[in-house]
């Protein structure tokens, strides 16, 4: 197997998507979301659905398939976090 | 300004990389990472990490850009997470 460019992309592309699995399985089995950014969760969440639309406008699988993957679990994280902020009176 | 579908693109990775920008601030102000998850902090940074060495091999100064902000930032982040960790006995 040869070295080549694409492969530290593809390592990239791996690494961002998947580090949203140990947040979300986190999020999920504590319900804590009171260190969470709404701001932030708002923000990317809205930024990798642009990713999304990007890569159907690109016809890349690959951009589509990472970020349907990451918009899953950032909107779950969010949706928790939503939830926290408007019943709980907490952040 | 007619409508190209790079401005998505252009949008995209705005949003993604200004969004840890309130997730900073928080964590800086409160110190507080209780709810941040290690594995993703971990994996996420690596994967910025990645991300900007394949836009250094493409010299693509947009991907540099972009990944280095938020390589910073998820690092200062990141940094933040290891020393409650560790100090701490605290998630």
């Amino acid at each position: 197997m040869t070295f080549t460019p694409e492969i530290i992309g593809y390592l990239a592309a791996t690494l961002t998507t998947a580090s949203f699995v140990p947040q979300a399985i986190l999020t999920i089995r504590t319900r804590d979301t009171e260190s969470l950014s709404l701001g932030m969760y708002s923000t990317f969440t809205l930024g990798v659905l642009c990713w999304l639309i990007y890569g159907i406008y690109l016809d890349d699988k690959a951009i589509i398939f990472a970020n349907a993957i990451t918009l899953l679990l950032a909107a779950s994280i969010l949706c928790f976090k939503i939830y926290n902020v408007v019943y709980r009176k907490r952040a």
